[in-house]
């Protein structure tokens, strides 16, 4: 599992440098300066590095096999995305060697340090929640190693990435709300700080906004992404003085977990009560009344995610990577109908 | 992805032998005869054969690449049993290089004629419906790699194997439903065949021949797993002059498939026709009435497998396999009662 070469990091470390200067050095960029090139060119070959360009195969003998980590599985979302990015390595003679994080920043950190990169040909991420490996994502970059990241991206680092449009998407949901008549919109989001949350909390208060209603800060709940968290975070908004009348969740596990508690509550979900989610979980057409939602392109993403990594590996010279943003698709069901049918 | 070294396979063939005989003559067992015995040690030694022993790295220098060959991955169940295999790999340092047949025979055989298993320690394995590939994984296993079996067991292969114990769950799914008062019980079976589809039909019968039931084969249907095959299935027994009145499913996708059937039809799901169904799919808390349910110890299967593995990766000489039944466990909901509130 340890690696078996002098990396970028060992250099930058020994001679007090960051990786990036080292990087540069090393590709021999314009703006690093003459004396520490040197310092780098000769410390390299003192060790006796070498650019993990030939230790991934990139140069000669391809390892044929693509590292996937991820935080889950056992969810609709990403197993789908995996069917995705298996359909295309299968296709082109690649495996995939699976990493789950379980949304650890922790276990994240500990599988990127025990990484042996020169048993992958690149790499396809969606990082945890609160992940702090950018760092080593990015020397792994700078090391050569392709990474494409997929769904959750790290914004600051420069690969390509692959998204479906959640500020759009929450903006149709919550139009979609309003346009049926609820005015009393509140949303229950994912964990503050993650990129698609934000995201999908700037699409809720700009359709808001452009409908000339009012952002309440309570209507606005932070929590994580269960089935279990909706329900808590529902009977919350429940408990206000000033009530909501519907709810946009960041995904349909807490729509659902939200749904479950109205019902609690003697609340009917659509007549009384609207319920948007987003993903399109099969669980939303399980759940009575069907939950309305955004549907992600799941294996789309995958698929096209692992196609730009193929790029990546194939074609390092020619190309540079790209940020592909899918769209999503209003679902229309019962849960967010003022008339629904029960 | 192609072997890059001398299999026994190959032995076999040039000596038109039986893989088997290669592997007994290299192992010096007592029931070989001299002849082909030094035949195939000449060749052997001719051709520079190395046992996958060294290959896989079991005496020297572990890959710490654990293969994983299943049907599926969007799906509750093996999503779950990933997982369980997924946190053992973790904590032993090994990683998990996934290869997903979708069920299909056929790539399944791709997948295995191209597996490089020089890449892999160990390979865990829960075949296809219709799986071809039995000498495969015997000759994978003369091989010297070890192997695995989960949930869905290549019967003839003597090696480990972890399954839930079907037989007693569909008993005791199919005795609930007697207890509960419904006489008229069908079953909507998986394709006919697959072991576990036969475990649970042989304990359907059972309970019903049991209790003194007749066994009505117009109420046994075999087709696929999904949920539109339950549905399908369902139409079709709601067709008969003789109707059931209750009936268990294989897995929990085809239960709610059926109570999707039944509620088209005007039918009320507990009341007047009982369901259940065999996984614990969190679907059927979802779905209402929440349906009941033998649940399936998945997370633990995946475990309990890696562990096996990790064994017979480590101690190669003194662990001769085992078989795992683990027990399911019923879970009663409101679909299998007659007096249910809904």
């Amino acid at each position: 599992m340890a690696r078996h070469y002098v990396t970028i990091k060992d250099i930058a470390k020994i001679l007090n440098i960051s990786v990036s200067t080292v990087s540069r050095a090393l590709r021999d960029t314009y703006d690093v300066n003459q004396e520490t090139k040197e310092k780098v060119l000769a410390l390299a070959a003192e060790l006796n590095y070498k650019p993990n360009f030939n230790a991934t195969g990139l140069a000669k003998g391809s390892t044929h096999n693509l590292g996937v980590i991820l935080p889950f599985i056992t969810n609709y979302y990403f197993s789908t995305v995996i069917t995705g990015i298996q359909e295309v390595a299968y296709n082109n003679g690649y495996n995939i060697t699976l990493f789950v994080t379980n949304d650890s920043p922790e276990r994240e950190l500990a599988i990127m340090e025990n990484l042996s990169v020169s048993s992958l040909d690149g790499l396809l991420v969606s990082i945890s929640s609160d992940s702090d490996s950018c760092n080593h994502f990015q020397e792994i970059i700078d090391e050569g190693v392709p990474v494409v990241f997929f769904d959750r991206v790290a914004n600051e680092i420069d690969t390509s990435k692959v998204m479906q449009d959640d500020y759009n998407g929450a903006f149709e949901a919550v139009e979609h709300l309003i346009l049926n008549g609820y005015t009393k919109i509140a949303h229950i989001a994912g964990p503050k700080g993650m990129s698609f949350t934000e995201a999908r909390l700037k699409g809720y208060i700009d359709a808001l906004t452009k409908h000339h209603l009012r952002i309440n800060e309570d209507w606005i709940v932070y929590s994580g992404f269960s089935q279990e968290y909706g329900e808590q975070d529902t009977y919350q908004l429940l408990q206000l003085k000033q009530q909501p009348d519907a709810l946009f969740a960041v995904n349909d596990r807490k729509a659902i977990g939200a749904m479950i508690a109205l019902k609690n509550k003697g609340i009917k979900v659509g007549e009384e009560f609207g319920v948007i989610g987003f993903t399109n979980d099969p669980m939303s057409t399980i759940i009575s009344p069907a939950l309305s939602t955004i549907a992600e392109p799941a294996f789309e993403i995958g698929k096209l995610s692992c196609e730009l990594l193929i790029k990546h590996i194939t074609k390092p010279k020619y190309f540079h990577g790209e940020e592909i943003v899918l769209p999503g698709k209003l679902i229309v069901r019962e849960s967010s109908m003022r008339k629904a049918k029960h």
